[in-house]
């Protein structure tokens, strides 16, 4: 069987199970193991109101030498007070007993309802049983992918391999959906393994690029979760001379790790809540960086626009309208905007254009719409899904 | 009959008819008429992209002595280039040789799809017929009323009644809802008669003021229509002494229309596309009144929150998740939240409530939803609709 899990770079074990968290019975506990002790890089949230889970792996993720990740999913434990402080750190000293580290080796995080204390009974006896599980294979790969899934309908994992001087680099992603994901760093759960010898600032440059060009570039209902973390994990046993500077090594690995990334991202706005569909708004000629972002921002989250790519409606009005009152520069002369490569608006004035034509590309499964602001250089973009009733159906019976 | 419309105040005389635009056969072209001229007071849209009526409208407000105002729906006159300047500014002469004045003392509005043409020869006609209409009959305002529909299932009118100085003041409104709403000075098409004698000045600073409490804070999607327009007339017939000071009787004045404009705020949150409830966010404890209108704006925009009072779901995590990612100042241990009247957070730790009382809470018509930040003194509040799957199916169904 192949191994396309975070299980194939060399040097990591996994593990994923059902301990009783979730109501219906499916995998809710995941374990990342690095035996050798991993270099890590992270990033967070920029949430105000954090998951103990963020706080406790905040703390542990400056320690030398990671080897382990502890995952559950059906409970946020946010908004837990000290006792999910306590929780959490609970789960480092479990996985740590398990498998024979120090607590503070131990990195966590939590996905799933907010408010509600961690059934601490079930995961005690879930990491005990994780633990023990714990292969290189990738049938626990994907149990680990399983594992942190949510309203998720499919596992999201990716993989990429490289070579460097000779060497094969194997790097391995999972990430979980599928609802409350807008852009601001980090937008998800999000666990990668590489097996590249690097040293820990440019593990962490490559990663901070990565996730910035490619899940930070996602939006599924501009909503930004509290527990939103995403881990880095380097074994550097693929035997290649440890990557120090930003040489032409580096850009392969730092290439690499942003196509993976990026292909996460689509995996997850394929599989969003209720979505049928992505789209990817790009924006061009915007007077600065600041406002590229901000208008495909804008358009990728804006409910009308996110109906009509839904009901496969060439609507360029209801774009248009985000742009102009999003707030950034626009010159009214210049405003431009294709669906996919038929322009549709230009110059300040529509254009007439095949409707059905443009309605077919709307049909796709992944399309382009491209808006000109006339105002600059900039660029930016912003992937996004369509708004369905089923999301509405998702988000209104998910019962607290 | 009782006669609750815009042609009540002294004065007015209205018209509402088909005149083709809508192809479902609908009324799709409305007059106001004040034959002794008003003084009119307005706000417009801060979109970038502004529809032609609005850009015609913004001139002829400065006139002295508005005789007239022609709206239409099903059309909104946007992206129509210098066709649609021309096409404005004609809307204004029909209206002016029907009624005998001059076109800069018509007032124009548009509202319905955008980048494409009026269809000037029904429009033509329709001007004609409805100069010729005019009355000032209740079912005449009521036909207005229904005139200026997109979405909307019903009309949305208001009406008080004060006294000033032994006088009887009227003052009346309607508004159009549905979508495409997101407060912004103005939030939507808004026409309010008044036969107060009261300075131009006065006018408008309580129209400004009335709608900063009211239609602009309500929103249906948070999008800012490129047609918003709220015009205030007053005819002066009341036979009050004219308000030239912010007198008691300006404070009544100010303080009715307010209440009018609030009145029609929440009928449109009612009849929003899709809606089956509204609820009312109210901010406390906020460090300043921006971080208070902010946090209020992010939670009534907020799909996960409104999908769950859609469900009639007391999910207070997404409540807390939407204050926590807006960027306010928030002081985590003092941070609060209530249901109605149900505490369900209290200083940043969940409170044990009984479920089904908060459900049946959020399952009334309008609720409030309480939050303390925890940092300051400042409250603002926003009106806001549930995210139903009917607005999926109305927007997405809804074709170009």
């Amino acid at each position: 069987m192949k191994n396309d899990t975070i299980t194939s770079p060399k040097g990591f074990l996994a593990a994923g199970l059902s301990c009783g968290i979730k109501k219906s019975g499916k995998k809710d506990l995941g374990i990342i193991c690095c035996p050798t002790g991993a270099k890590a890089a992270a990033v967070f949230t920029t949430n105000k109101i954090l998951s103990a889970a963020v706080v406790v792996c905040k703390q542990h993720a400056k320690s030398v030498g990671i080897e382990a990740v502890v995952v559950n999913s059906g409970n946020a434990n946010t908004c837990t007070g000290t006792g999910g402080l306590a929780d959490a750190r609970r789960m480092c000293e479990l996985t740590a007993k398990g498998i024979d580290c120090k607590p503070n080796q131990v990195l966590v995080a939590s996905t799933g309802i907010i408010g509600h204390k961690l059934p601490m009974k079930h995961i005690t006896k879930g990491i005990k049983a994780g633990t023990d599980q714990l292969t290189n294979s990738a049938s626990n790969g994907s149990d680990f992918a399983q594992a942190i899934m949510t309203t998720d309908t499919k596992t999201k994992q990716a993989l990429r391999s490289i070579e460097i001087s000779g060497n094969e680099i194997i790097i391995a992603g999972t990430a979980k959906g599928a609802g409350m994901i807008g852009p601001n760093m980090a937008t998800t759960l999000c666990f990668i393994t590489t097996d590249a010898a690097i040293s820990k600032p440019l593990l962490r440059s490559a990663l901070k690029q990565a996730i910035g060009n490619s899940l930070n570039k996602l939006t599924v209902d501009g909503h930004q979760s509290t527990n939103d973390t995403a881990i880095l994990l380097s074994s550097a046993l693929a035997g290649n001379k440890p990557i120090t500077q930003t040489s032409p090594g580096y850009k392969k690995f730092a290439s690499a790790l942003s196509e993976l990334c990026d292909d996460l991202a689509k995996q997850m706005a394929l599989d969003a809540e209720g979505a049928t569909k992505m789209f990817t708004v790009i924006v061009k000629q915007a007077a600065s960086k600041a406002d590229a972002v901000k208008a495909a921002r804008a358009v990728a989250d804006y409910d009308l626009v996110k109906c009509a790519v839904h009901g496969n409606d060439p609507n360029w009005g209801r774009i248009i309208c985000a742009v102009g009152s999003c707030g950034v520069r626009i010159n009214p002369e210049k405003l431009s905007c294709s669906i996919g490569d038929i322009p549709v608006f230009k110059n300040g004035r529509p254009v007439s254009f095949d409707p059905k034509k443009a309605s077919r590309i709307i049909a796709q499964k992944h399309h382009t719409i491209t808006i000109r602001l006339g105002t600059g250089k900039a660029q930016d973009f912003c992937h996004a899904c369509d708004l369905s009733r089923e999301y509405v159906a998702i988000n209104a019976d998910y019962h607290t």
